[in-house]
């Protein structure tokens, strides 16, 4: 069995984690850190695991862990690698932004790829160290790759994703109060969301001339989970040509897959899966893009890298129940 | 126009006590009292104000306004009291539980009347003082008082109420956080609600000899306004007796009202109305009671309690929009 | 009193008419016609009303009202019309979208004027027939008009927007089911929306040459109530620039305002109000309009309408108390 | 493999049966018929299964198949085994409420066992015919059990409970419309819900002298999935005695736990555990039980069931992802 080591075990990305590995077939939980929580069992804080684990927090890290998961808030990522040692057969995947740009991909001698297996799944099998990709990235990157591959993306891109409220993570705010939040809609960084840099590094690998503006709008949806993006741009081809090639580029995908349909964001809600439709009107080119933040867009990839780094089958331990209502 | 300063302005009854007085045309802000917004405009806090007003809150009190609303957290009302002075003429209205019970009613030489106007409208009209109910309070006083008036409560009372989340006030918490409320339900205090003291003490004014137990059950819904109670006790007369009985006592409500047919929470959401159902079965008379938490439930009810200790008409300003939807 | 009477009485917008016209100090409801409920109360229908007054469905209408609400399906006032006679003195307002556009606004002799108070509010004060805009169309047209006026709409326009389950109406539909639309997010029509013809025609009302393409993606939330609209554009400009020609071109507005900080849809909720930001990103001009699909998107606007043929102030009985939570 | 026919399947329950047995290592789906889809892939109408498989819907049976999953409305079952016959071998598992009680258990030779895991267990692994647990039965029969198989249930025992939009079934409702459900509250039935029969039954089987009352308030909350339950009524012991003795009861339950805290709703939602609290106030004893309606409250017990009746472990493909948010 894989032993998991866990950092940063009470937010949501360490929930959903745990959640996870506590039905995974390989692997299995070494520790769980957190300071504040030491001491406490884990269904205190992700209260849905009563009844299923007698486990508690920590606040001392074993450093022979097989893979060690980093659930920290961006930047900390860092600041925890500097202030611990681990063994050098010890892989790590950070599901934090600190790897994730090719300027910040090598840290004390540890090379981060960047973890999207749909774009680098051999990369991402020989890596000990993974960058996972952030959730907006993720969702977008996936309805644009297959386009880029085929160079073919060049005119301005226009996004609109929403996400839901635990995008913003487990601290007490504003705009997650429910009074606001319920039956509420709203945006944030229009046009600079931090995730551009990611997608914008990844279209430009498949398609090195890549010079157009993305221009991103992302909102803040009265949900709870998951993200729906709508991207267009010029395209010249039939709908037909387009859902080929994504069918193409996705053909070896275990959880990304082209829909007839027009889809509808819980098609995906809690589930790994990545859902791609598209739609043509006039000379654009409509792709719809829903992922489960927490998931696809978050710890369900962190596993489906693990499983990849470990030689594992990609889909293990992630054959998930949607939830759907 | 009635001047009105209002005290803990950035709260959520405050905010709605706004909304109501720019639109009540025999009263006017004089002042809105926030230390810590002192200098911003009402509408950076109460953001639906955006083009409706231009008025900053203030950290200094006129302490010659006719009529002052304190809006403050539970206990911080005589707090204020004692470190403020106001004219002689100036009447108060207190929206916090300071004052509601016969042991707290007298102040500093003032006697505050317990403002429900459907049990005590005269001693409202002659009084400088008012204690505005509590929301859980009015939703099930109002259930009750007939039943008192007659002494038919005479076995245990069983209810059962839901709260929406602004009945937790303003304060980030665990549990209005939107990812937490959203789609959950849960209760709190069970049987130990701290507006049971006022409850009983307006059936006992009613009914000298009440000494049953009232179980009251009050919990948390996914919902941001509204409280739905519901209210059940023997009762030996047939349901057109009870019917009779309620219409009887509510003919000169202006805001409550008996409905012949089940009842949803919508129906009140947005209005200072109070609806009221009866069913029997069996040997129990099951009594549905539903008020908007926010304005039956205390500034609603405060602007009545205004015009009434005003000699207005008891419904001006208060003909609202339901929202309904 | 203004007379009125109300076709299509059980849907939404009539019952949106009725809360407001019920505290409209000018106007009287004489009639509210609804075939399949004639004979019933309004109450049992539009359930707030419980308590509010005593009034009932009728399946005969008034020819001799003052003025005639047709709030009925699309296509559907034109089989009223042609079925029913009034009075030559009966003026009309139009819900639906049968006689918005140019080529439909001339019927039976009668001539429809195109509702929108902030594009030609005189004209909609000499009109005897008017035809309400749509929501949609609403909100975007307002977030764009000055933009036309100015003739500075030169380059393409990308607008997403996303509307409340209300704006499909009172039909029970797949998408409308609360299993369904509950924590989901959807697209329809993609670009090819109905309302673009009214948007275009009233662009091209201010800007003659406006040859650009209107790229519309509308959107279902899951919310019950209102549109939030974001729309960009190429702008040479500053952001303050852009401000002070929305200023001037909203300066005699009654509801239409421009607010300087982000904004989220329940500042609008419940109010007649258009609330439009906006934010310049390089090149691009960001316009956030947000309405209230019920009223500023439908029977707001309506009754606004009513005020400006009848000579009343614009605002008259729309000084309704936002929701906001 | 377990071969398994599902009857009815487009509905809720058989959706969450298909999303069970897709991941079920021991059962596989043979058919699954549904007359108005046949023909029709699966993820046509439970969208969420793009991707996951490809399988139509028919509208032929196969009458060998080693279980029969019966999904139909209430009376629809008898209706379903009158005109279809399968092998003797088939063993059936009906989700409705046709053969429940004690006078309805037998039909054309075929002995129906009450599939309630915790309550007869043994009795199911020797059944070939379970009737399944209606979802409001199952949550408060797994809170009430442990008092009837002690003899304590000597009083009258006041229940309020709480269910998702899901409980209602496919059909479009009036109150299922989005804009009616969404942030409402209502009940239906108040006492005389249909599922006291089973309820009352057993807890006779338990405890032969119980004569109580059971006063049950059926509430609709406006979320899809999950029951939360709130039961009291008279107990003598301390709460560490109640606990005691639950957790006796449950120490063999697969899915039901005693919990320490407080519940909320999501603890439990996409799960197939039932979770329980206890709590003492003055003389009563409040028990609080929560599930998810569409899994231990219908699918997910039926999974259970069959586990129970192929000797397999009883938690086999039911280790379930909580969502939580």
């Amino acid at each position: 069995m894989i032993q998991v080591g866990i950092i940063g075990g009470a937010g949501y990305t360490a929930g959903e984690l745990i959640r996870l590995l506590i039905h995974h077939p390989e692997a299995e939980m070494n520790f769980v850190y957190s300071t504040s929580n030491a001491g406490n069992q884990l269904s205190k804080v992700h209260q849905d695991l009563v009844g299923s684990l007698d486990f508690e927090f920590t606040d001392t890290v074993n450093p022979n862990v097989d893979v060690l998961f980093l659930c920290l808030g961006h930047g900390n990522s860092v600041k925890f690698l500097e202030a611990n040692t681990f063994s050098e057969d010890t892989k790590i995947i950070d599901l934090g932004n600190d790897f994730r740009l090719e300027a910040d991909k090598v840290f004390n001698g540890k090379t981060f790829v960047y973890g999207l297996p749909e774009l680098q799944r051999e990369a991402i099998k020989k890596a000990n160290y993974v960058a996972n990709p952030g959730c907006f990235a993720t969702a977008i990157q996936l309805g644009l790759l297959p386009l880029a591959e085929a160079n073919l993306l060049n005119n301005d891109v226009h996004i609109n994703a929403v996400t839901g409220a635990t995008g913003a993570g487990t601290s007490l705010s504003a705009t997650t109060h429910y009074t606001w939040r319920d039956n509420n809609f709203s945006y944030y960084k229009p046009f600079t969301h931090q995730h551009l840099g990611e997608i914008n590094q990844s279209v430009k690998q498949l398609q090195g001339d890549f010079a157009s503006d993305i221009l991103f709008m992302p909102n803040r949806g009265n949900f709870s989970r998951g993200i729906f993006a709508t991207i267009y741009t010029d395209f010249e081809g039939a709908v037909e040509d387009a859902k080929a090639m994504y069918q193409a580029f996705y053909k070896d995908a275990e959880f990304t897959f082209v829909a007839d349909d027009f889809l509808h964001l819980k098609q995906v809600v809690n589930t790994n899966k990545c859902l791609i439709h598209l739609h043509k009107h006039g000379g654009k080119l409509l792709i719809t893009s829903i992922i489960d933040n927490l998931l696809k867009g978050a710890s369900g990839q962190a596993v489906e890298n693990m499983n990849l780094m470990f030689g594992l089958e990609e889909t293990t331990g992630l054959g998930l129940k949607a939830t759907y209502f």
